[in-house]
């Protein structure tokens, strides 16, 4: 029988997790390995050491331990903000007429806004123990990038932001806070790369792009003193830090002797769903419950309803490993909505092997639909998510609905990300209906698709 | 013994007050009563009518009552984000190299992104309740406007916000946050108020002033069809409702067996410092205990530090009853410093009677020192402040320093009312270098101080 949830619970700060969780360890089919797109081989950990710190690496490339400690200066810092609660949207359900249970872990509750700090402590605190010089990194929307800042400025370690010009020239104030917290942020394409200054020769006006940003920042890392890169989405490291979201909400049910039906989170790149679902997938692959687990992309960059399982650059600019995927092919471009934060190509390996294995559910929905749940959550829940997040909250709401349909009482359990005060650019279009809900076609996916790279004897 | 102290301890949802403190009920000697400026009287309950509704003006009026109830439908609400943290700036004592034991209460983790939300709740509650149609309001640097936009959408009840047209121009995110809140928000001032066209009469690109959006938005709540005006601080029913930070404060601190030998606070109309040191000042009037209680100003708008304590409008229209208060006078323009919710030329009359009965210290301090302690502040305690609440951790960080050179680890206690995620601005400027410090001179200050109204009898 579960105990009344209070509308927020924290735990205390004795119930912090003091290990990551890493799902690869229980799963009995691995992702596939990343391969050297050079040589059509895996690539070993030692690969890696150019682009990533060296205990970033050994975490990318571990399959096989289960839990990982957390450095007591890393959860130091987490206690900065963390726990984050876990919240009862009672308010919600009502307005809902719902027999569901409505949960949400709220991420947003630190000064990056999101969840990205999770991830960016982390990885700045190796990067500085192995005496590095600084660490580059790109951003797009900007929840990232002012994550990282706040976790360099900590460990004291200097940090350049490649960030999209659009978003540099259009949100100056993600800019200021990046420049609060001590970083150099340089508008891509720039003239301080060979990336930036090709594309610039090309074109001096050209916007820029997350792919470009990835290109400028990686050739930094490769080419600098003693510098490295560091990556907020999508790869395995970056899961296994955000596990911590999961780990604490399922902490947090245990208490309430709860337990979801079903995980809704967001999904790009997939690390705030992948850290979300994190114990619940241990649980499903270990036989012992059997959650449903479920993806929300946005329709109009469907990697994982519409896209191709198969190897796949991380980056537009082709210079990263491969890696094997849901993808929309590397030289996809979405059409510019607002989620900026879920506009990427492909979805993280770990979670594309457990889509493809049949562990996980995807969905997509448009953005109108996203922003009237955004703005519904606002009313009741007294909290103004993030376009990302709201992702989550419409999937939600949409399970809510079936719950009322069939007179089921489920327990849902979602990812609130984060907020969206630096959003309002697209709160605003969305109450003057200047958003469109633009899905690709087939024909128009296929472009990118088709391009997917061949690899002798593995992807012809 | 005090106890080890988590870096944010949250009380439970039981721990959150059930009802709020009000401190006149302890003061021997009453803040002196409101006057009619018409009559020179003192305002009665029913005076208060046509503008407040009538719980509020009984609330504003009641100096006996030692705790009211807050209403079920009030603390609902309040769940949505309360308990706020108390919280142990460990990072910050180890960098300061302090003995002082710091803790700030940190009330921006909700959407309106400050304390002001514990007033705009039970306002828009009251007025739902007392089956009004809406209420008028106005807002500076809009953290009130935006919290009264969630509070009235949460009850259902209709809002216009006369928003300084300066700020309407420079925080267009502001007003969008208000909107998707269901707020009306117009620029002040307006053709939609005979106040308002007077002054585009004279001026047609006057960029407002708080002053003028209050008459607005009382000729409106006055005039309008069974509408009534809110206020977000100053009044004796905002320092009520605002207990609850003290409140809670208190409470953390008893589990903690820790009590504060310092309280410090920002101090713009007194709406957060009032409530809390509220439950300590009580300590303090009942002989109990004697901790220092210091309101922090800004130097460019000094009302407690260099002000008279005299009788003074509560507007710039003076439309408004006259409170006796510590007052640069009502016509004092301050300069445009970026905290603007410091920007009032008066200060809350129960302040301002403790002040004047020596139960209260006061400094005022300059921005660039403000800034200085918030940049630093960020980077340890990873929370980005808003300008007005830097002003509480500059005097903090002051408080600190002096234990340090007298090696004494007293405890301090601050209030962290909010986040500048919307003074990003205010930040740029500083990295940049472009802030004054303007003090005005005592020359100046006499301009407005010497036309303080004459009230026969009272005040000649």
């Amino acid at each position: 029988m579960a105990k009344k949830a209070p509308h927020r619970l924290y735990l205390t700060e004795e119930q912090i997790p003091t290990a990551w969780y890493n799902l690869r360890a229980d799963m009995k089919e691995k992702p596939e390995p990343m391969l050297n797109p050079a040589t059509g081989k895996p690539v070993s950990e030692e690969d890696l050491y150019p682009v990533f710190c060296k205990e970033l690496a050994h975490q990318e490339m571990d399959n096989d331990t289960q839990y990982i400690e957390i450095p007591p200066e890393v959860l130091e810092m987490y206690k900065n903000y963390r726990p984050s609660p876990l919240c009862r949207a009672y308010n919600l359900e009502k307005a809902l007429d719902t027999p569901a249970k409505i949960y949400y872990k709220f991420e947003g509750n630190n000064t990056s806004g999101s969840h990205k700090l999770n991830s960016a402590i982390p990885q700045a605190y190796y990067a500085k123990k192995q005496g590095l010089n600084g660490v580059t990194t790109e951003t797009g929307a900007g929840q990232w990038g002012t994550a990282l800042s706040e976790a360099c400025c900590y460990f004291g370690l200097p940090l350049e932001v490649f960030m999209v010009k659009a978003s540099y020239n259009q949100k100056p104030f993600r800019k200021a806070i990046m420049q609060t917290f001590g970083a150099s942020v340089v508008a891509s394409p720039s003239n301080t790369t060979n990336a930036g200054r090709a594309i610039l020769a090309d074109n001096p006006d050209n916007p820029g792009s997350l792919g470009c940003a990835i290109s400028e920042a990686v050739e930094r890392a490769v080419s600098g003193d003693n510098v490295k890169y560091v990556l907020g989405s999508v790869l395995n490291q970056v899961l296994l830090h955000q596990s911590i979201v999961g780990l604490e909400s399922a902490k947090a049910m245990e208490l309430l002797d709860e337990y979801p039906d079903v995980v809704v989170g967001c999904a790009g790149g997939g690390s705030n769903l992948g850290g979300l679902i994190a114990p619940f997938a241990k649980d499903k692959l270990q036989g012992k419950a059997n959650p449903r687990l479920v993806a929300i992309e946005p329709a109009s960059c469907p990697s994982l309803t519409r896209g191709r399982y198969a190897y796949d650059f991380c980056d537009t600019g082709k210079i990263t490993p491969m890696a094997k995927m849901y993808t929309l092919g590397c030289t996809f471009t979405p059409s510019p909505i607002h989620a900026g934060g879920l506009r990427y190509h492909g979805m993280a390996p770990i979670l594309s092997k457990l889509y493809h294995d049949g562990y996980m559910e995807a969905k997509a929905v448009v953005q109108t639909n996203v922003f009237e749940a955004a703005t519904l959550f606002a009313k009741y829940e007294s909290i103004l998510p993030a376009p990302e997040s709201a992702h989550a909250i419409l999937g939600a709401i949409e399970e809510a609905k079936r719950c009322k349909e069939e007179g089921r009482s489920e327990t849902i359990l979602f990812g609130l990300t984060g907020t969206g005060f630096f959003d309002m650019l697209a709160y605003e279009n969305y109450q003057a209906g200047n958003l469109n809900d633009y899905i690709p076609t087939d024909e128009e996916l296929a472009v990118s698709m088709d391009r997917l790279p061949k690899i002798p004897g593995i992807q012809e």
